[in-house]
């Protein structure tokens, strides 16, 4: 089993790299029709009436989707990192529709860290997240901000 | 069929009550097991294992539960919104876990309309998010930022 990775290990410009992952369309109608349930995310011929011409994937579901990808990177990678969950996110842009059959892949860089003044027993990380399709066309930026443990005192 | 709502029918201080909405334990669970499967979103006994103690839903879970609320409302008052789809988020907060059993509700509340100088076809709509629980605790904050239609010309 490999160490635990603490916030003092993380350093601005760290990178992840994640994906490929193909968008399937049984999928993206399914979580349309459960979270999200506007006409162009539901069907080709709803779409079709509106400017994104063709079914495209609800940008919850792209995000749910990169933390799917994110995560598969790590479990690979046998990352044990101490993660103690998100604060938020800036900046967040959907660039370009996602649309059934993409293939997504993408970077987490980290931008910025930050020790905790009144938690001592975390700290602040902030990364910038680029996802690609297979044309390598952006269709997200964003700038995730999570909490990490930091290293126990021995 | 009531009218159509486009960009310039929108206005500051424009509010939408969403929700309520009661959190369910297996959606948690399902929703964590096919894209944020971190121990804490899982089960109670991993949770238990750290900060969170009991189970949590992913924050993009919740996100997804509140586009959930906010079309269902949309729906519920029959509006017929020229929304043009996302263009992003800023200032995305977590602030407080969200556990099965928890009810959601919040607002959204317009805080700034700007018309597009490139396309004039379209509108930029800013949004201010909160989210309660059933303890009046604030569990989310964003600012969503949409494209609205303008109203077409006779």
């Amino acid at each position: 089993m490999s160490e635990a990775i603490y916030f003092e290990d993380i350093k601005p410009g760290d990178r992840l790299d994640f994906g490929p992952l193909t968008v399937d369309r049984e999928e993206v109608i399914a979580f349309a029709g459960q979270y999200d349930f506007q006409p162009f995310h539901l069907s080709d011929d709803a779409a079709a009436q509106t400017h994104f011409g063709s079914l495209a994937a609800s940008g919850w579901h792209t995000l749910a989707l990169y933390m799917k990808m994110f995560l598969t990177e790590v479990q690979k990678q046998g990352r044990q990192e101490a993660s103690l969950g998100g604060i938020g996110i800036d900046e967040l842009r959907w660039l370009r529709p996602v649309r059934p059959g993409d293939t997504l892949r993408g970077t987490t860089e980290v931008v910025e860290t930050s020790a905790s003044r009144s938690r001592p027993e975390m700290g602040v990380v902030k990364s910038k997240v680029t996802m690609l399709n297979q044309r390598d066309e952006v269709v997200l930026t964003m700038i995730p901000i999570t909490m990490m443990r930091t290293r126990p005192v021995a």
